[in-house]
């Protein structure tokens, strides 16, 4: 899916196919991307590169001149992939309890799906540049902000429209339920085993906000959850 | 405090004193793994350490010839820190609520006052090596498994002690705890605000699996458990 809209977004050229430039630099963006989701950025280096695509170092610095354009390059690469896997298709869910889901099992789908290898990219990313300083560190934080802004607002979309109690925080419901997702991803690298602990964790905290517009029972387990979604859109 | 259990433990020899070859390798150790600390493991190399060091990369050598072994030694001291710091004071406490909590707010302390820089080690390593292979990964989720298993022992003597709800299931807990500490850790590398956040969502969780034995306004805030754990210990 997200390949489809990158392609759409990236590397065209006026007549409909990829000019040869922009077609290298996409091989080093993804290649390196592939490398930095498994290892982390500091892995990567422009001789390693160059290795990996059978390229000469000199081939490469016409691309990429300073080790932090590659990396910045890389990151915006992988939030196009989140943004266009996560971000936009929870924006064309219906606002309310759902869309919270959605950001959250999608979030979980993009991980255990090994969209990029290693997982989600950022959480790496965030751990190894976060104590740091300098552009690739704020950028990065950026991103982050964004998605914990993505998840407050479903929250007060989903209080706005009554399926969330008054009192709740949009703030602290946030923090909790990416919490979670942090948890469940550590435990799909600890063990491999899979989300329905975190995903019924989640659900468990969406009910505790809920109103009584959503049944109790909706949040019993994901397949009640899915049912009551069916039943809603029928 | 885990400096001076650390003293204990390493690097005095039969006079009392530290040989200098040891004293070298603590000092070795101990840089590389405040670097680890900031910048992840995979930023160590021989060269690096050399410089900061003022050392000769053939002295450096002598004590550690693979970057693996020097690797190996600095989650060795990490871990050092990591249990004195809070799987042994943890351990104090009395069994019930108290000890769950005191595993989580050692932990948030941890963070918080950078007893190493860059805050718990092993989540930037965990985040950085597990999706990898080989010894220094084993080792990290070893490492990290300990860390749930104690929580979850401390959850599960918590419930035969009366103070936890029967039906509540350890391992589950132990995930949802371990999660809300992960995100903790996150919003402070992202914005540097304190923990209050967290450790009232920890009491809030807490609160929601005790039984009568422990009076639900004791979750309400930080204060409030203080001042419960105070009045029992009178």
């Amino acid at each position: 899916m997200e390949g489809a809209h990158l392609a759409k977004k990236h590397g065209k050229g006026p007549a409909g196919g990829p000019s040869k430039g922009k077609k290298t630099q996409e091989e080093i963006i993804n290649r390196a991307m592939r490398i930095a989701a498994v290892e982390g950025l500091v892995a990567l280096s422009i001789g390693r590169l160059a290795k990996a695509l059978r390229m000469s170092k000199s081939g490469l610095f016409v691309h990429f001149g300073r080790k932090e354009k590659l990396e910045m390059a890389v990151i915006e690469r992988a939030y196009d992939i989140f943004n266009g896997s996560i971000l936009l298709p929870a924006e064309e869910v219906a606002p309310g309890i759902e869309r919270v889901w959605a950001l959250c099992d999608l979030w979980m789908e993009f991980v255990e799906s090994r969209v990029l290898p290693g997982g989600y990219f950022f959480t790496g990313a965030f751990w190894e540049r976060a104590p740091q300083e300098g552009d690739i560190a704020d950028r990065i934080r950026q991103i982050v902000d964004e998605w914990l802004t993505a998840l407050r607002r479903a929250i007060d979309g989903a209080r706005l429209s009554g399926e969330i109690r008054r009192g709740v925080d949009g703030r602290r419901t946030a923090f909790e339920l990416n919490s979670l997702l942090l948890g469940a991803q550590w435990s799909h690298l600890l063990s491999g085993r899979d989300q329905t602990k975190a995903r019924s964790a989640i659900l468990t905290k969406l009910g505790s906000l809920a109103t009584e517009d959503v049944p109790a029972t909706a949040f019993e387990s994901v397949e009640e959850w899915d049912r009551y979604l069916e039943a809603r859109h029928e």
